[in-house]
Formats: C-alpha cells, sequence, structure tokens
C-alpha cells in the first residue's frame, strides 16, 4: 500500500502464544475502509454463531482507520469489537485519547486477539515488534496503577495502554477497555471479553509516521480547524464546555434521563451542569491526540468524595448517567462514580443505567435492602451509588446481580422487574431520550449493538434548519424531534449510515467538518478518490454485516424493540403528554427494513447484500 | 434563486394561446436539479395515465440542467421530455448542440408545452419575452429550409431553433426534435408529440449569462480540459474520430450490429470506419457550445448520393443503425440517410433498426415486393435504404407501415415478423449488442424509455481495469462484459444512477471529467454543496419516478424482456456461441428489482419512494 495504511494487521494468539501478521490486498482496504469495517468484516468471518462470547474463541479486535495517527484533530481514536457478552451479538464501541494514534504509528493497522491465555499477560508492540507479556503482578490492579507499573517497566511514558481494569478481570458484563486511563471503548463489554482472554492491556510505542499523498491538502484542513476554533470560534462551546455543555439544556427541553427515564427535566440539573462544573471542580481541560477543542475535562475533589485529575471527567453521558438518571445532584460523587468506573473499566452508561433501575425497583418495593445487602437504594443516594459501583466491579454482594446488566439482572429478580429495565437488546439505553428524539430512540431498536448514540443520528440537529450537513445528504426539509414518520425514518437510515461511516474512519464527530471536508482529509491522506456516495456504501456494508452477524446468532426483528416506558407519555415536564406512538414505532420498523433491502423479518436480503458487494455474506 | 438556475419556467398552453410563469421553490430545483429530473417530475403529476401521447393533453417540456449555457464543454445540451407514441411510457431524450446554451441564457429554466394550437405555430423565446407564431409557412419545409427562415423572419443568425420536420408533422412514431439542424434529441418519439401539438420550432435567443457562485473554480476547469486536450490529448480520440472511432472496433470484437443483429461483425466495417470517413467525405469537424473536442464531424458528397455538409453527419449509432444494420458499406448513401433523418426529423436509431427489420422480413419471405411497393429489401441495398427513408417521413406506401416503428410494424405484418423486431417496450435497440455488453443488454429490459444507451453503464469500459470513476462509485474489480452475475447487476444499477445524474445535470457523458471536477463544476455555478451521494440519490429519484410512470400506465415486469435473438448464441465471428443465458436473464431482473427496492412484479415500494423523498408518487 503506498499511503494511508501499512497493509499489516497483527494476529496474535494467546492459547498458543504465537504472533503472526495478515496481509489483506489493497481492495480489503478500499471496501472495509477502517474501524468497524474492519470489525465488521473479521468478525463476521471468524466468529461462528455458537462462540461463547467470553470463551477463548471469542476474537478481540483493535483497529484504526485511514485518518488514524495523522497529526489532525479527530485522529487519535481506535475502534474495539469483539462478540459482545452484553448483548450476545454484534459488539463494537469506539475511543479517543492517544492509543489509537500511537498504534498507528507502530507497524501495523489492525490487532485481531485470539485464545486465551494461561494467565494474566499484556501485549507490548513497539514499531514492527510485538510481544506477550507476563501480566500476573497487574492483576487486580486500578488502571492508572497498571499504567504506571507498564510504562515504567517498559521504560517510558511515551508508551500508551489501552487496558481492562478489575471489572474487566471479573466479567463484568459492561466492562470496558479504557485508553490512557481516562478515555473508554465503553459499550457493548468489550473489556470482559479481554478479561476473558487473560490480556490485561495492550502497551504500544511507534516512532513511524502515516505517510500522506498530499501533505499540503492535510495541512491546510489542519489549519483551517485551528482557523475556525481560534477565528470563527466554531467549536469553542465544546472547547469551553465539553458535552457536559447539553445537560442543562436537555433538562429544560424535558429530554434529560432522570430516575431511570421517569421523568425528562431534573430539578438538580443546575448542579450537575457545565457551568458549575468549570466553577468548582475543574481542573484543567484535556484533550485528543492533535485535536486544538479539548473538550475533556480533567476535575479534582477532595472532600467526601476524592477525585484524581489524572481519571479525567465525567462528560455529559456520565454526569446524566449516575447523575440525573440515579436522581443524584451531588457533582463531586458523580465525579468520583466517574473515577471508579475508570479505575475499574466499566462502561459509565450501562453501570449508571443498571444502578437507577435497582434504584427504581428498590423505589417500588421490588428490591428490599434484604436484596441489597443493607443498601438504601433511593434515587438521590449518593453514597450508595458510588458504594454499589464498588461491589459491581468485585462482583459482591448485590453488585454480582447488576454485574449481568439490567436485562440479565431484571431477569434474575423478576416481580415485575424486566419493565423497569431501560435496555435494548441487552444494552442499557444512553442518555439520550427515546421520546425527545424519536428518530433516535427508533434507531436504538435497529442498531446492531443494542441502544447505542453512535449509531445513529441525533433528531434535534434538523429540528430547526437544515445545514449543509443535510443537504449533503438529502435532505431538503427539518423535521420536528418529536416525531416519527417515514422521512424520519429516511433521516435515521441517511444518518446510521453516515454515524458508521465516521466510525469506519474512526473519526470523532465532534470535528466540525462538513463532510467535504473529512473526505478531502481521507483523499488527502491516502491518495484515494473516495466521495460521500462510496463512503456511505462502506456505511451500509457495515451496518449489514453487523446485522447479519446478528442475524445468524438468531437476534432479528423479535429484538427490534424499546421499552414500554418510551410508549408511555410523560406526565409531567415540558414534554408532558408526549410518547412514542406504538403503531408509528411498528410502521417505523417496516418502513425501515424495506428501506434498508431488509426482508419482513429484518434480515438483509441477498441482493442488498450483493449490491453492498459482500454477497459473501450471504453464504454464511 | 441566488446562483445557477433562474427559478422561472415557462407554461405555453397552445389550446389557448396562453403563456404564463411558474416560480418553484429552491427545494424543487435541489431535489430534481434539472433536466429529466424535471421531465420526471412535471410527467407524472401532469400526465395523467388515460392520456393520449398524440393528444392534446400530453405535454411536451423542455428542460436545461444546473451546468447549461455556462461556457464550458458538455453545457450545450438540454432534455425533452414527454409520454412517449413509441412505447406508450416515459418519454426522454437529450440532445446537444447550441440550442441549450442559448434557451438558458433567456429568463427560464424550462419550458412545458401544453395543449393543441388551431394550426402550426411556433414559440419565439428571447429574454423575458415569449411569443406563440404562425408558423403554417413552414409546415412541409426540410429543418434547414425552416430555421433559415425563422432566423431570417427573426432577424438574426444568432437564433436558435429546435424543432421537428415532416416526420414529427406527419405523426412518425419515431420522429425526433432536431437543435441547429445536425444535433437530434432522438428517442422515444418526442418529435410526433411536437408535431400533435401543430408546434413545428421553439427559437431561442437570449442575452443573459448563467450567474457562477465561484468563476474562478469554473474557469480553472474549463482551463483544465483544454490543458486535458491539448497537452493530456486526454480526449483527443473523439476530436480526431468521434464516436465513429468504436464501428471499426466493434466489428473486430463481435459486437457490431450487423444485418438486424444477426451478426456481430460486418465485413464492410472498413468501408464505414472514422478512417475512412477522415479520409473521403469529411469536410470539417464540429461540435457543440463551447466544447474544444468537437467530436462531430460534417461531411459532403456529390455524387450518387447528394450530402450537404450543414446536416453534419453520421456519427456512430447511425453509421451502425443505416450500415452494418442495415447490412450496408456504401458511406455517402449512410450519410445520405442520416442527412434525411435530420432534415425531415426521424430518430437515425430507430430508423435504421425499423428498416433492418423490414431488410429481414424480405430476406424471409415474410415480405415481400408487394408490400414493399416494389421496393427490393435486401440487406446490403442502400438504395433503398435512402428510398424508404423518404417514404417513412411522408408515410407514403410501405412508409406508412414502418412509421410506427418496428414493433408495432411487426405487429400488422404477423407471420413471424414479431421475433424479428429489436426492440425492448416498443424502442429499438441502439447498436450495442447485448450479447457482447450482457450488462447494457440487461439495462434495456429495465430503462424507463425502452432499449436506451443513454440511461445505461457499457460493460467494456469496467472490463479490462478499474480506474477513477469505477472506484468513486465503489467498484472495485473489473468485470467481463459477457457476464451476467450479481455483480453485474450491481455494476448497471449503479452504472445506470450515474447516467440518470448526467441526464439531470443534462452534462455531456464524453466530456472527460472524473465526478469529482463534474460535482466541482455543479458546485461553483450553483455555489451548493452537492456530491456523488446526493446526486446518486437524484439519479435514483428519476429512475424511480420514470419507472412509477411506466406502472401507472401499466408498462411492467412483463415488458422487461429482451428479443429472443440476444437468447440465442452468435453462430459465427469472435462471440460465436455466445449468448445472454435466459435463466441468468431472469435472475438479474430478479435481482436488479430487489437491489433497487422494487417489489418482485417490478414495482417501487412506497418505502423505496419514502427513501428516495418522492413519498407524494406512492399517491398517485
Amino acid at each position: 500500500m503506498e499511503y494511508g495504511y501499512s497493509g499489516k494487521i497483527l494476529r496474535v494468539d494467546l492459547s498458543k502464544g504465537k504472533i503472526t501478521v495478515d496481509e489483506p490486498d489493497d481492495a480489503f482496504y478500499r471496501r472495509y475502509f477502517g474501524g468497524s469495517g474492519f470489525i465488521g468484516y473479521f468478525l463476521l468471518k471468524e466468529v461462528a454463531p455458537d462462540v461463547d462470547p467470553l470463551g477463548s474463541d471469542n476474537k478481540l479486535i483493535f483497529a484504526g482507520g485511514p485518518i488514524t495517527g495523522v497529526p489532525i484533530a479527530g485522529s487519535g481514536r481506535n475502534s474495539v469489537g469483539a462478540k459482545s457478552p452484553l448483548t450476545g451479538g454484534f459488539g463494537q464501541a469506539e475511543v479517543g485519547g492517544f492509543w489509537g494514534a500511537e498504534f498507528r504509528h507502530t507497524a501495523y493497522d489492525a490487532i485481531i486477539v485470539e485464545g486465551k491465555a494461561e494467565h494474566p499477560v499484556y501485549l507490548w508492540i513497539e514499531d514492527e515488534k510485538a510481544e506477550i507479556k507476563d501480566a500476573r503482578h497487574l492483576w487486580g490492579k486500578t488502571t492508572l496503577e497498571v499504567q504506571k507499573i507498564i510504562q515504567k517497566e517498559l521504560g517510558s511514558t511515551a508508551i500508551r495502554v489501552a487496558q481492562i481494569g478489575p471489572a474487566g478481570e471479573n466479567g463484568v458484563r459492561y466492562a470496558c477497555i479504557v485508553n490512557d486511563v481516562n478515555h473508554a471503548a465503553g459499550r457493548t463489554g468489550l473489556g470482559a471479553v479481554m478479561g476473558s482472554k487473560n490480556l490485561r492491556a495492550i502497551a504500544v510505542r511507534g516512532h513511524g509516521k502515516v505517510p500522506l499523498a498530499d501533505e499540503k491538502a492535510v495541512n491546510s484542513l489542519a489549519k483551517w480547524l485551528r482557523d475556525d476554533l481560534k477565528v470563527n470560534r466554531g467549536a469553542v462551546g465544546m472547547s469551553e464546555n465539553g458535552t457536559a455543555g447539553l445537560l442543562a439544556a436537555f433538562s429544560m427541553i424535558g429530554g434529560l434521563p432522570t430516575r431511570n427515564f421517569q421523568q425528562g427535566s431534573f430539578e438538580g440539573a443546575e448542579k450537575l451542569s457545565a457551568a458549575k462544573i468549570n466553577e468548582t471542580i475543574l481542573v484543567k481541560r484535556g484533550g485528543c491526540y492533535a485535536c486544538p477543542i479539548r473538550c475533556k475535562p480533567h476535575v479534582g475533589a477532595d472532600g467526601q468524595y476524592k477525585v484524581d485529575p489524572a481519571y479525567g471527567g465525567p462528560e455529559y453521558e456520565t454526569l446524566a448517567s449516575l447523575g440525573s438518571s440515579c436522581g443524584i445532584d451531588n457533582l463531586e460523587a458523580v465525579a468520583r462514580g466517574n473515577q471508579l468506573c475508570g479505575a475499574y473499566g466499566m462502561d459509565t452508561i450501562s453501570t449508571g443505567v443498571s444502578i437507577a433501575f435497582a434504584m427504581e425497583c428498590f423505589e417500588k418495593g421490588i428490591l428490599t435492602e434484604k436484596d441489597t445487602g443493607g443498601l438504601k437504594l433511593s434515587f438521590g443516594n449518593a453514597e450508595a451509588m458510588v458504594e454499589l459501583i464498588e461491589l459491581i466491579a468485585r462482583r459482591e454482594g448485590f453488585g454480582e446481580v447488576l454485574a449481568e446488566g439490567s436485562a440479565r439482572a431484571a431477569k434474575s429478580i423478576g416481580k415485575g422487574a424486566e419493565e423497569l429495565a431501560m435496555h435494548v437488546k441487552g444494552q442499557e439505553i444512553p442518555m439520550h431520550e427515546p421520546r425527545y428524539k424519536q428518530g433516535l430512540g427508533f434507531g436504538y431498536t435497529v442498531s446492531p449493538t443494542g441502544a447505542d448514540h453512535c449509531h445513529n443520528m441525533h433528531d434535534t440537529i434538523y429540528e430547526r434548519r437544515i445545514g449543509s450537513a443535510g443537504t449533503a445528504m438529502g435532505i431538503y426539509e427539518p423535521i420536528p424531534s418529536q416525531e416519527l414518520s417515514p422521512r424520519k425514518v429516511r433521516l435515521q437510515l441517511y444518518g446510521s449510515l453516515y454515524q458508521h461511516v465516521l466510525n469506519c474512519l474512526v473519526f470523532c464527530q465532534f470535528v466540525p467538518f462538513s463532510s467535504d471536508k473529512m473526505i478531502g482529509l481521507v483523499n488527502g491522506i491516502t491518495g484515494w478518490n473516495t466521495n460521500l456516495w462510496e463512503l456511505m456504501k462502506v456505511g451500509e456494508r457495515v451496518v449489514n454485516m453487523s446485522r447479519a452477524f446478528n442475524v445468524r446468532q438468531g437476534i432479528d426483528k423479535a429484538d427490534d424493540f424499546l421499552p414500554k416506558r418510551f410508549l408511555t407519555r410523560f406526565d409531567s415536564g415540558p414534554l408532558e403528554g408526549v410518547s412514542i406512538k406504538k403503531k408509528e414505532l411498528e410502521k417505523a420498523l417496516e418502513t425501515y427494513y424495506s428501506m434498508a433491502g431488509w426482508d419482513s423479518e429484518g434480515r438483509p436480503t441477498s441482493a442488498k447484500l450483493e449490491e453492498l458487494d459482500i454477497g459473501w455474506v450471504a453464504e454464511l
């Protein structure tokens, strides 16, 4: 390969302790592009339907994209995938930070981890060199401790570490993989897969550079971005507030998940707001590789709740999931919870939603102190929330129940608990209210990973005006967020293809590049002549590969649902009376299947697979 | 509208003699883009299924596209549409020359002609002004005579004339509309529609300029094109030989329609070749508005067959249809036939294929001299071919039979003639052998206008290598021309969307712009941010609107066929033994419907229409 990719994919068999290199042809790179494209391809080809997600036959894939490692904003990310222990289906998550870039500076484009090591190990990759190292001394430690030890024993603080924490070791079904201790590949329980392989960490150091086909074009885009931030102040809101800026606004408009999605506004929202963070616990702002926006907070506290700024700080999803969703307005407690999730390696969304679920069960008498080991799981009980995170990570006491995820927990609890578990396909719903963003809510039902806010389009973007991003996709009129019509399904279909494009490029969705600029960047790096048509087809390829993976697992139409709560009207707040209508949801599903080229059971037709140039999928 | 379009569409009601102006909103222009997009929209909205193509309720639409009239190659064209008297379905054709550009320099973007004038009239548009003028003195005259008279009576040779000839006046079902006497909107019988409205001509003169959003970008593309031609010699083959360069090559490879598609090589090919034209009858080369390529020949002869260079000269389609397809190797006779078709306003493809059909009937004894009025219609009889063109245009003698098109003629002749009529949906097959280009051949079956080589992708382009045009569409591997597989259907689907994009932009397919450059041109003109995704969806919109138009007429799956000849093996020549296989064709159709989002009867699903943002079509 002349530009961009190295053409080498590392294959690490932990059972045999053997490391080999795959060298796919150029067409592989162009057809699957990177990130979730690679993941979709390898999972479908190599992980058979009877594979136990936590068994040695599952495969764990780390992948960069064409942009990864190029010194420009949005390029520090990587994608991780495996069969999910949370959903039993397609598992995939993206993560920011620096690890992805450092990895692409080694000789490899992706890593396929197979088998299971006899004892805890970690992987050490430096440029061409890759070796499996003993990690017995790391087991049980926090992520920050492990990172320090690895950097020390390998002799450089420039080394980047992607790792699991104790939660991953203990098989918590929503354990995550943590880069640089404060960036998480949070969703679908990939940390548990890594733990099940006895792989604690992947340490990387690369001295290479991603070759650029057109350095001038890339530099000019990097300059545009810096100017946009400084002169046009384009992403300045993200720079000043990060994603936390959403919280107060969502509460005001009635779309902030509150007390396990029972309400859409939280009376304590102001206490969790970006303004409050900036005013109180913010120590500094951080960011990802080569990005001038720096949307990530580092927070500290030294009162009842100790918070170490090394772990970053809560962003919107965490503020809402551990905060409003649990009825908690104690910012320091939420920051502490965030730190624990980082230290132990747990997805904050699934953690918060599972705790909120338990709280509602507790308030409704489905759970009692006897069940919870004495924990008073009332909404708003910050201490209980923090304590429960510890228990979950260690799978101790009631933590053992919640470590299975809210869907499994609800099943084991019984007594009507299942209606209170806010999940799709076993994955907990992120902090975007389906009744508020009805297209996104619908998107949760068909996303290959269950409820996922990174696979779907947020209605609010096209609610008031159609900017250049809309017209570029061929959307010409604004559509209200609380609408679930055929034209909304269209927006959702196109939008989800675009989101999957970002996940193949492994590009950050917050970098204010138009699709034209993003494509210019890809072409400037690779020397390709790609365009939005080709990329949307790449995205569609992933949507269909991941759907096919799920269908083969028996996950299909019956699993494309939303919890009943969202079909019930808000009984108060700015969105009082608003719900998703069952008939509209059913019709939307039918319309989506048809638009997507799937049969009435939601299975991709062989003609659709052929159209996407992945006819091989139909044969599986 | 700030750039590009004027926002004004002229509506001319010939019954009432009334001229009004429509002013669609901006979204109309963006959604339908131009050319066949406008035509698809207006025909579907305004021409009910029970309308007689040759009755006063049919509408005739002339439309430019966003590029039309900008001084850069490929921009002199316009599109014409109506319900087709040849197929009874969607009728549309494009045409080059200068008329389109001149028209866009008036105040209007398109013309909708309605009703029927009491006596022959012509339309005269100068800038804002539009008037209906008497044309009784023009009726019956050749196109060159009429053009001269109009230019004289309106006082300027700068006036451009689009007109029918006597064939259109006489309702020949494949009469065409002729721009500047040597460029034809040839297909689907639009000249007969114009004749049925008693509209002989539309004369235009515009002093305006298409405003440019980014003049520098447009100029730089124009410069690129000139340099490409002069320095890189990119389109130099077209410049030197025009499309005629194909003929000898096709014959050599076995894909030249010969003797009504009985053979694929013609022993007289060399006599009809570009080399021979350049050596013998070529007077000069001509071209279209603002185009440096100048692919069009002007030829002259003064022997047995008189040929006036004013009428241009035969291009590939004509050389093959009047030449090899009729077994004729007399270049001057073919040039004379070409001139007659231009003078009388008849599509050379349908004319040639209808004559070849009659010749085969004659040779097989299905027609005799009694039927033909004494004409010896043997293959190779150049005099008979020339004479028959005269008869058809005047609907005299046996010409009356053939003026109905080969499908209707075959039906009226009976005695097995139907198997010898080489048409799809009533439209005669152009000069690209379905057995040679099997994807294109398949494309004929689903094209909304019947057999049409401008709605489909030519297999040969992607037979040996995938250049940037292939990768831009997401095609990664070459596919043999003689293959009709699911991947070929995919290529055909994508390729036909792209061809329809060209027809919406009303852009010439021979200008060697990559899709990127073409899109850069559109954006430079309009200030839009369009891209290949949006444009392919525009193309798909037209494919579905035109399909819906046909479905409403009862034209559907049963009409998606190829003549049996193409399912029969060549019995000689370089492609001996090659045919389209019936099962593959049936399978391809099924695959195409499914890929296209159509039901098993070939009808667009309502979800597909909603996806294309034309849900209104489903209601019709």
